[in-house]
């Protein structure tokens, strides 16, 4: 059978086969019961495009829209400019934490089921300006095709990501397979309403979780509860859950996607601000994580 | 075939079969797909035995011992005091909120791994002193079997506790086939520690989340992100979350076990101050609430 074609032939394939072979063939000794068998992979840049921004960046771009719609005195204060005129640089120079927590307070006062509906209707012609594609068809080919190849023998795939917990989960079971209860990400807080039959919950300002590095093991402990043996990730970000992953006893595979395909989609690591690539690339060696190259690795990017 | 062989016929079990057969027949007009088949599951006094106090006290019981011996001024001290001597009437004078969160503070400075080392061990001789049995075989067998025809119908099970989130995922997976990721509850912190290659979880004294009343709603929200369509509770601390579900479009089913079989379990609703039953029973048929027996619809109360 060919599994993963859109892969080249190259040791990153050969690691990731070699890997799912040994936990999942019952007569290895290495193998993994299937309860154990717990992949965990980052989302933007990892399962799908993060350049130039994260998708939850524009469609922060799209909440404001509204918010200034409302109260237009906003539309000169920082940060609400930087979004509003789409100013990448200002925007980078806050950082991923403030920028995603300042998104993530622009659907405040919505509740979850109006927050996935406009979600959902977002996506439906929100595109990537650089790739001048649809958000949804930028994910990436060849990791579709390795959640599948991992579903297939026995292991349960999540999305342990510092996006926004609803807007991953609005996309992910078309994109991916994975059903909200396996998406893991950054929170706000929210509130149990009940007026007669109208029961919900409420988002508010306050941000409850931003699950990047250390926090990210920390959300696995209370989302899943085991220690996941396999670990995909593309940023310093998710460094912590690869070690997490590597720590524990029997195979574990923990992999780095390297942007450096500028021809087909984009080459950044150390300076792109909203989520560098530099202490997990350095100390890939050390702490035995496997890099993936999108040049070398990769035959297709894209979905059809 | 002999679906529920331990429910007694009549309403409950007519009213569970009916449910499960409307939902998931494909020529139903009430079909829900099945990836919106959740059906959350409170644990104590819903899943297993919560009298005379709810199995997480009696753990701290066993873990507070350790403390003590270490520290044994505060064998004076109360709360220490009325644990140490299973004081029943000063600890349910506490209330559930400050008894729990006083003993998931027993675990604090414990990792996670260590915790479920500990746990894992205390349930393969802890006993109920009420019932004097194991309390792993405090299961009841009815709801065992009512979990296996939700799955067996394409529903994904939950736990939605007051207990700890921790303490539940060390005999969850082999009592009842949830596994830790389908385990939603109580929980404290958590901080990330790294030390060469010894990565792991350590467990903090401070509160996360007390899953109780309103707040599972917020959890259900958090590690679910869907409304359930079924839910089974016995006290007031499932209300809300009975609530959020029968507020959903489409077929509902809302379930309350009521303690009413002093011969064979314990009789108890309003006053057992742990885990009162008052408003979720005065106003069951008002929210549309199905009250199930304990005398009357269960053949058998516990597993073999």
């Amino acid at each position: 059978m060919n599994h993963l074609p859109s892969w080249n032939d190259g040791p990153s394939k050969d690691a990731i086969l070699d890997f799912v072979a040994r936990v999942s063939h019952g007569d290895s000794p290495d193998f993994v019961p299937v309860s154990e068998r717990i992949a965990c992979f980052d989302n933007d840049g990892t399962l799908w495009c993060e350049f130039p921004m994260q998708t939850q960046v524009f469609f922060a771009f799209a909440q404001l829209a509204n918010i200034v719609e409302k109260s237009p005195d906003l539309k000169e204060k920082q940060p609400y400019k930087a979004f509003l005129e789409h100013d990448t640089a200002t925007i980078h120079a806050l950082g991923k934490k403030a920028v995603f927590e300042f998104a993530f307070a622009t659907h405040a006062g919505m509740t979850v089921d109006e927050f996935a509906d406009i979600a959902r209707s977002w996506f439906e012609t929100a595109r990537n300006p650089k790739l001048d594609r649809l958000f949804v068809k930028c994910v990436y080919q060849p990791q579709v095709e390795l959640l599948a190849l991992l579903r297939e023998n026995g292991f349960k795939t999540f999305i342990v990501s510092g996006g926004g917990i609803d807007l991953i989960r609005a996309f992910a079971e078309l994109a991916y397979g994975i059903p909200p209860e396996q998406v893991v990400g950054s929170s706000v807080k929210t509130a149990f309403e009940a007026a007669g039959k109208l029961v919900s919950l409420r988002k508010l300002a306050e941000l409850r979780s931003f699950d990047d590095r250390e926090e990210k093991v920390v959300n696995i402990g209370l989302h899943i509860g085991r220690r996941p043996i396999f670990v995909f990730g593309n940023s310093d970000g998710d460094l912590a859950m690869m070690r997490y992953a590597l720590a524990g006893q029997g195979p574990r595979l923990a992999m780095l996607v390297h942007h450096d395909d500028a021809e087909r989609e984009f080459a950044y690591d150390r300076d792109f601000k909203l989520s560098p690539l530099t202490e997990a690339l350095d100390n890939a060696a050390a702490y035995g994580i496997r890099v993936v190259s999108m040049a070398r690795d990769r035959k297709e990017v894209f979905v059809a």
